[in-house]
């Protein structure tokens, strides 16, 4: 008789910058539940936090500390907090000095559940990055600290958008466009190629996935007369990539590349630039566009959005970009579990 | 009793390039002329390549020669033609020593009727520029040579491409990325601003048209840590545009400045560069948009697509661009006349 299999655990999802929306989110996502199917999750961060936050907002609910393990039993009746942290004093909208170290130990403490196996998948709240550089802060981003938490120097974590309607990678992300050309290069495109195959492959379950490259200028430099990039740095990537087995295509005019019967031929677009990608990403799916980290050893998700500080504790803020975040986290958790056991079940001898 | 007023001229279509689907798209939009409540339109050009074309496509049609002033009673019944150009001898998909001359004399007719007031506003079939350029043709585009027919060396033609989701104007446009920077100066956005703000009040009829300004580099620079551009160049323009009376705004990052909310903010998007704001522009409404000329002495409207010269002659060819340049070709002509009338009557002692 086959062994029934131990429950998924939750999903974890950090409290983000206190003095942003979310812990708002976080309530108000946990509210719509049931509505709405969400996957269990627990907050990790200051309990006292998330009972001021939904005194504030009038939501009737329980905040219960309790294990990982508990979090998804209680998840229909409480909401479930593993504690981390220091106590919040930081109140909406302004953030003090118990802001980053609460942040910070939210993360580490979501990774370390992450790693051990006691939570599915990270959901992380945004965080105020200058807050916390004042704080001592030394990572460009959460992404970069993420990539240290998991203890490989050799990650390079690949920032996804993804939306039911689009998923989009930029190459490269916050620069001036004056440098862009610069810093584009033939192994950039052939990295973030095979990091983002994988992940499709592994997590998002697409058997072989297929990237759809844009060419960096318009018309994708029409055959090097609109600059030499697209010939000489994009072309020679989606030509590696083939040569490796993946289902590179491109480089394409970014113009073209984005209405639906265009989207049926590609699974992402992997962009040479920021707005390229990301002004069609949020045109189809703006409230609903959620932030994915490819290329680390655990899932990581998150809403697309910032801190939100003007609207901190009102009640107003959207909590759509992060129910789809945890949604899709549940997703490819599940993905993930599910590879992982019929890999077990093919090493078990008959 | 007051006169009635005369009416309104047909429209020219031009040709095009006559290898390309130019014919092919003309005869498909005027075959549903009744469905789709077309505004009547006379095309300029050689009679018996449009007459080819219907043979070919099997499009029961008569291809009536006539004055443009006979154009408007006969489109109901037959497809009327301004001969304008050589015989054309260019097969679908091949063309010839016929092509550049047959496409170029088309615009010269249309522009010369425009101009007399015989039609009603020019709207463009796609040009292949290489086949006119070995056939001598000195200017860049499309755009440049109708600036040159108009007869004011001033002119500054804007392109926006418009479509009843979202209009667009791209600030600098076929050059490649690595230039942009460079080439981005407040007094070219300042310029293409004065020019979409005047023709929008005229031609559109908006009043007071608002133009939202996308910054050049990822979230608009963010206050200048992403490159300078944004706050010295693009800042200082939607400035002085504001001192002239126009209501420019921005600049906005381009990512979030094209979902349906944020697009109820304003009437046009001045983005920095093609991609920026092309992209989204196709994703919204790929088909229907419309390449607008403005700053230009008259109405010239376009379909945004080139020659397709691999499905010319094919009947495959989506002739929805070239029916949404119609209407709005008819739209801005209409509003152009009312607004004549109007000025007219206040002239007109009491």
């Amino acid at each position: 008789m086959p062994e029934r299999p131990a429950p998924s655990p939750a999903l974890a999802l950090t409290l983000g910058e206190p003095a942003g929306i979310g812990p708002d989110i976080a309530l108000l996502a946990w509210e719509h539940r049931a509505a709405l199917e969400l996957p269990a999750f627990f907050v990790t961060g200051d309990p006292a936090c998330l009972r001021a936050c939904a005194d504030r907002l009038g939501v009737p609910v329980v905040i219960q500390p309790c294990t990982p393990e508990e979090a998804s039993r209680l998840f229909a009746d409480v909401l479930p907090v593993v504690p981390a942290g220091p106590v919040v004093t930081a109140q909406p909208g302004a953030p003090d000095a118990t802001s980053g170290p609460a942040a910070k130990a939210a993360i580490d403490a979501a990774v370390r559940l992450v790693q051990a196996g006691r939570a599915s998948a990270i959901v992380t709240n945004p965080i105020a990055k200058s807050v916390l550089y004042s704080a001592g802060f030394a990572f460009p981003g959460h992404t970069e600290y993420l990539a240290h938490l998991a203890g490989d120097a050799t990650l390079r974590p690949v920032m996804m958008i993804w939306s039911p309607e689009l998923a989009v990678i930029p190459a490269t992300i916050h620069i001036p466009v004056a440098e862009i050309a610069s810093r584009l290069t033939t192994e950039l495109l052939v990295e973030t190629g095979r990091i983002a195959a994988r992940d499709l492959e592994r997590r998002f379950g697409i058997a072989r996935p297929r990237l759809a490259f844009c060419g960096l200028n318009p018309h994708a430099g029409e055959h090097g007369t609109i600059g030499r990039e697209d010939e000489e740095i994009t072309r020679p990537a989606v030509a590696a990539l083939r040569v490796e087995g993946i289902d590179a295509r491109g480089p394409f005019p970014a113009d073209t590349l984005f209405h639906a019967k265009a989207r049926a031929g590609y699974d992402v677009v992997i962009g040479a630039y920021h707005d390229q990608v990301l002004a069609p990403v949020k045109t189809l799916a703006f409230d609903r566009a959620v932030n994915v980290t490819l290329g680390l050893p655990f899932i990581r998700t998150s809403p697309d959005h910032g801190t939100a500080f003007d609207i901190a504790g009102t009640g107003t803020a959207d909590p759509s970009s992060l129910i789809e975040a945890l949604r899709l986290a549940r997703r490819l958790a599940d993905v993930d579990r599910a590879a992982l056991a019929a890999a077990s079940v093919e090493r078990v001898p008959a």
